[in-house]
């Protein structure tokens, strides 16, 4: 199978070596900027391009993995080939493509991306969506081959699975910073934290986050938070997320 | 060394095991309620009591081990013994015994405590604080002994730490618990979101966490952060917090 990868950010770099590592055949890499087309090309043994006007049309999947208001005018370029369009977007519905091309789906590779500390792809789970059988087929195809976890979605689900994960990773992650800056300007080290952070993470693998829940605001100890907030109150961006929050915990999360 | 325990909840156990376990004598646990102080006093090999004034007056050690707000009371029972009185907790100052008690500190396990999910006490770092050289040298010793970490920090870095303790931990542990609830409501699996979990806890663990910043908000991704919004539209609770978050990350965190 011969695929295109338009695109050069981490997710394209680090999908497009889990493709080549599976055998699958790089023919060429997109890139707005051909420095970057050519530094993944050459990771991936393949042809590098900035022009849109000469993707190869004989491709078997061209996978778009960019911003994601990009991927609306890459499309409108890739209505004459025959294979399967797909883009790697979590937020992102499939009908972007409507009206523009044949074969088309989604690819989400759902995990947080970073160069620095690398996960192997098999642990990362795929969701996939097709217009078709012809799409689907080959995306399930490429999706079993380099991930042990495949999951049919469609766009709604996968919006919220995209905002569960911002709440879950990117919201958690700023947590972790603005704790980092509380210990800095107390003269106090980021490492007393890092068992505590990688503790909360560890329980829930086993747990349900709710039965994990502790501190001031889940045994309601108004004393301890009134403390928080007089600490907190010359930093009066802090002080609003910590009553949010702490108000949030308090009040039981409705089920539908 | 002789040492009492007042408290019968998780940090009392824990610790408790912890002090047995480096070969101190438990010789007395109080508990408000006498069914609680049996059983942990069981546990620990001590004898149990439900009346603070029958609190042993020959130990070298108390550790008060309540709820923040019964630290004072209790105290005020304890003005005549000789040893080293300290309180556990990472939000009262040590002057809650200021004028009732001779030689006395803090001693504060820093860490999430749960009964299901034990952690060894050697990885959880101690920070201390004493009123006196003889407070200090018990603590230490105490401290050095169950525990690999030991700091000396005082009353107002220790709120400032608990106070990063609640966002790095409690409120990431919420969050977890709202992308639970946002799978759920779409009929998908917690289970997706736990790899992403542990990852994104693991990345800090050597990076610091603006370094290891991604998501939406920090790219200023305004279509994206617009779709999740929309969607949210229903549930005012989540839609607060999801503002309040990305414009926190949006806004670079100012450095003192």
């Amino acid at each position: 199978m011969k695929i295109v990868i338009l695109g050069s950010g981490n997710v394209a770099t680090i999908l497009g070596k889990a493709l080549v590592d599976a055998g699958y055949d790089i023919v060429q890499v997109w890139s707005r900027k051909f420095e970057n087309a050519k530094i993944l090309a050459g990771y991936l043994d393949s042809d590098a391009t900035d022009d849109l006007t000469q993707i190869r049309p004989d491709a078997d999947l061209y996978l778009i993995s960019v911003t994601d208001d990009a991927i609306s005018s890459i499309s409108n370029h890739l209505g004459s080939v025959k294979g399967v369009i797909a883009h790697t977007s979590g937020s992102t519905s499939i009908d972007v493509f409507s009206g523009k091309c044949a074969h088309y789906g989604v690819f989400y590779p759902f995990q947080t991306f970073s160069k620095e500390k690398p996960v192997p792809f098999k642990e990362i789970p795929v969701l996939i969506e097709a217009i078709d059988q012809t799409a689907l087929s080959t995306l399930k195809e490429v999706a079993h081959s380099v991930s042990d976890t495949v999951k049919e979605y469609n766009s709604a689900q996968r919006t919220q699975l995209h905002i569960a994960g911002v709440f879950a990773s990117n919201f958690t992650n700023h947590l972790y910073s603005i704790a980092e800056r509380l210990l800095t300007e107390s003269q106090m080290d980021f490492d007393l934290l890092r068992p505590l952070i990688l503790e909360t993470a560890t329980k829930v693998q086993r747990l349900l986050p709710e039965a994990a829940q502790t501190g001031p605001a889940i045994r309601n100890d108004r004393n301890t938070m009134a403390v928080h907030q007089k600490q907190l109150a010359n930093q009066p961006d802090l002080l609003a997320i910590y009553k949010l929050l702490s108000d949030h915990i308090i009040t039981p999360l409705p089920r539908k």
